[in-house]
């Protein structure tokens, strides 16, 4: 029997973000989690739309709320393998979701860089579930553009 | 003949938050501009869509980058009613986008309140165009709310 534990679900995004890494989209997943199941999972697809729009977190929060037929996601739980960019943080602050968790940091383009207090008030945020496995994509994809 | 003024730009935005008006939408319009010509109107749709994230600079820029098939828009102006959130100048940063038009001032929930510098380095940021018609639109929105 499969434990539904926070490491459960950030390897579900983490298999997100590897179905981007293959299809050579910046290797970001992430899945959101209500009652304990996920009512949503998405990878980046910016290349694939042509969009900048498409994160994996924004095509998540889009996906959630049509599953519950309810645009606040206060009862859920966001997994995403590395730190939003404040984009997505900006999303996720009008989503009120319940508890934000992410992977790697992202120091560069992360939110907490622009600023900290980006996410909604209500919103708990946790940080470093599996960050080596999602940051070792993220520097082998770079790697590979490079090679 | 009609002179295509930024004014001009800006009315057509107007117009956009006009209709989202008439639908109990926040009433925020925008348009984005390539060569002189309207490529993508947009107005807010978080109620009718249920997503948080269907403000109307977001539908803009996916419906630009559609239309041109790219996701750069650093040939484009596009031109906001109102001040964008963070989420909105988000995006507008990855779009890397040249112009950022917008009316009324947004001192709550504006992205300058967030963090003033979130827009891309090499877009140029205009503000307070027909900033009084369209802050008269939101307070009647919000009036018409109370009533």
């Amino acid at each position: 029997m499969e434990l539904y534990t926070h490491e459960y679900f950030m390897n579900e995004a983490l298999k997100q973000a590897k179905l981007a890494f293959e299809e050579g989209e910046i290797p970001v997943g992430a899945v959101i989690v209500s009652k304990n199941r996920v009512i949503a999972r998405a990878y980046n697809q910016t290349e694939r739309l042509g969009d900048v729009t498409a994160h994996a977190e924004m095509l998540a929060i889009t996906a959630a709320a049509n599953h519950l037929g309810a645009k606040y996601l206060s009862d859920c739980r966001i997994y995403i393998t590395l730190e939003p960019c404040p984009m997505c943080a900006g999303a996720l602050f009008w989503s009120q979701i319940g508890e934000v968790h992410f992977g790697a940091s992202d120091p560069k383009r992360g939110f907490r860089q622009s600023n900290p207090a980006m996410l909604h008030p209500k919103t708990k945020v946790f940080s470093g579930l599996l960050e080596e496995e999602a940051g070792k994509l993220m520097l082998d994809f770079f790697k590979k553009l490079r090679d």
